[in-house]
């Protein structure tokens, strides 16, 4: 038996740690949101790691960067692999990153080992992952669907200013939609990224194999009840739309903790009208958003707590008007992929986890493209978004070694398919 | 028998008529600010109103304007019958103004009796007892409570325009605490005021005889937890600060609607940090007021809801923090007057219920000082600080004429004891 194929490790963390001075800040962690100046740093520092690997540079009118790998036939499809150098403002070393550089290191692999894949691989850096200016930019422009509707439906406050960060940046404002790529030229799409949970650490397995990535429903909901001098008006006939608001909170939270295991909820805002000491609330507007990765369970949960609102407001006398703010349908991974990752697994011993991804990425807008597929490595104490975000070192060369491994298994199957 | 004597219900009406002309709004209602043109122009016509019948204007150093009916022993105690004429802004044409009409037509009636009392009569309207620039300003100044120190510790935000209308209503600002007056100078204080609430209207009896003045107590409550992602921190690991705010405000209303029947508590304002649909709350603040007539239920309430703050954090894996805003202590009315009110319904024929006020008078600030009484008068609905405010013709000349035997009642107890 042949030594198995193995990343350099020792690459990799030289790699990560040039990046991480890249934006650093005081606390430990990244400050790179996109297109700022130190996101440009960081693109240009990646585009001289792509030549230096003897890869090809390329970039698209989205602003995305990437690194090709030609393969002999100039006919084969692109096997895409990466994910964002963008932070959120302070946030952690390994969000994105780990991919992007994973992805690299996965590519050099692979072309120093001489191996002939019947793919071109893609490493990829998407713009503006995290939503500085528009979540998702560059994915949402690979795909199609930076649409001006989309643009004009998910506008800016400051659209002058995201225009000029586009210019610094080399974009031009009116050409993004040229990124659109024909689907029938891509084979698939794996991103390797940190947890931003628990689930692995607790359960003490290595890899999180990706299943699905939640789909997210928020609503405003409106309690009206009637206002009153709160030292005249008797508590019985009072009609606190306070009171509503504040049951609907915590009965929500047992809701879904009792009957959605696998489904969050939050409730991140919650406003009275006419705020006063002495004034009995007359209004009271919570901010809801509930996440799932499976379709009928997202609709389930919408209906029971549309049920709940209508109910509390029932138990205080009052009534209550639902708005729903946005919607995201769950994003199911592809099957041959996750199949690909957990063989690549298997291979190289790492133990593994099936689970839904709770937070948005890339891998969903591409899911609705190309099959495509994550893998999560653990992330300690489940911190992300934080400078405190830290993943060991094992855990990251393990995931890379996946990645590594899930890109063999793929590009056998389409060999073999061919 | 003789015929009781009475009021003339006719006069005061038509009183009450004319002075609801001055400030009227379009809905039916007043808007009379303390100090405002229109608070001057009731004012003017209540000076009017007090020359015409024949007593002697009086005004003090805290803008308190009065008509006096002296008795002949000029070294007589004064008792003074009042309520005020300003009102919130867009109030009603009840409170306040039917307090000062009926002790105006009680002392007319007086006069024109030609009976002899051994004490003084002063028809009083009290300075902002709404608090346009500083709540009981009047009374608080006549009881020697408008100190320079009180007056910073409730200083006005804007400081240069309240100066601009006392001015303007020829109060020298630097002259208010000379309205003190010596409280061996006053033999009592009774106020005619309608209720405000539903219990008169709710039990079909006559007259409210207060016995005490709620005491306030109001807080603010911050509920302190761990922020982040709403997406990747499970369900059972966060530390969510609305949760343990929400619990207090449907649990703090419960426990003192149990325990306390004769309590109020209201949750008047709200606010979240840090505020979004997927952020997880880190931190919650609650405005709290809670009321009640007696000292020491005030102060068990204030133990059960901090220990009930306490909980609710617990609850939540939260911690707490408590600050006292302000404290009012429950002001006892006078058993001599509350008597004297007592004994004048049984003449009458008018059906008592002994109360508490769940609102601020001027009677609580002048409870610290001299014997006080108050009448109450059924509110239609409950309804107060509103244009919608109403009382029935029949109740208000009732209160006038219990006003009226209230004070023949009390002077014929001064002049036995004399």
């Amino acid at each position: 038996m042949l030594p198995l194929l193995s990343i350099n490790g020792f690459r990799l963390q030289t790699d990560f740690e040039a990046l991480a001075q890249i934006g650093q800040t005081a606390g430990g962690g990244v400050s790179r949101p996109a297109l700022s100046v130190q996101d440009l740093e960081a693109r240009a520092w990646f585009a001289d790691k792509v030549e230096e690997a003897g890869l090809l540079v390329r970039d698209d009118d989205a602003g995305n960067l990437s690194g090709m790998l030609y393969c002999e036939d100039p006919n084969a499809r692109v096997l895409i692999l990466g994910s964002h150098l963008d932070s959120v403002p302070n946030g952690g070393r390994y969000d994105g990153s780990i991919g992007v550089l994973a992805a690299l290191e996965v590519v050099r692999t692979i072309k120093e080992s001489g191996l002939r894949l019947p793919v071109h691989l893609e490493v990829m850096n998407f713009t503006d992952e995290e939503g500085a200016w528009l979540p998702r930019m560059g994915s949402l422009g690979l795909t199609g669907q930076l649409t001006p509707e989309y643009l004009a439906a998910h506008g800016q406050r400051d659209a002058g200013a995201f225009r000029a960060a586009m210019v610094r940046a080399g974009i031009h404002p009116g050409d993004i939609y040229r990124a659109r790529r024909d689907a029938d030229a891509v084979a698939g799409y794996i991103e390797l990224h940190i947890e931003q949970g628990c689930r692995l650490e607790e359960t003490g397995l290595n890899i999180g194999v990706v299943t699905s990535i939640v789909g997210i429903t928020s609503y405003w909901l409106t309690f009206h009840g009637e206002g009153g001098h709160a030292g005249t008006v008797q508590m019985r006939e009072r009609r606190d739309a306070l009171l509503g608001a504040a049951l609907f909170v915590t009965e929500a939270h047992r809701l879904i903790s009792e009957r959605f295991p696998d489904g969050l909820v939050n409730c991140g805002m919650l406003e009275v009208k006419s705020g006063g000491f002495n004034i009995i609330p007359r209004e009271s507007r919570v901010a809801i958003e509930f996440r799932h990765a499976g379709v009928e369970q997202l609709t389930e949960m919408e209906k029971l707590l549309l049920d709940l609102a209508y109910a509390c407001a029932q138990t205080y006398n009052l009534s209550v008007d639902a708005k729903r703010a946005a919607t995201v349908t769950p994003a199911l991974m592809s099957d041959t992929i996750t199949n690909a990752i957990e063989q690549a697994c298997e291979q190289i011993g790492a133990s593994t986890l099936k689970l839904s991804s709770f937070a948005g990425h890339d891998a969903q807008i591409m899911s609705t493209f190309t099959p495509t597929g994550m893998i999560f490595i653990p992330s300690v104490r489940g911190i992300s978004h934080d400078s405190a975000e830290y993943s060991h070192w094992e855990d990251i060369e393990r995931g890379a070694n996946v990645l590594l491994h899930a890109v063999l298994a793929l590009t056998e199957g389409i060999q073999q398919n061919a």
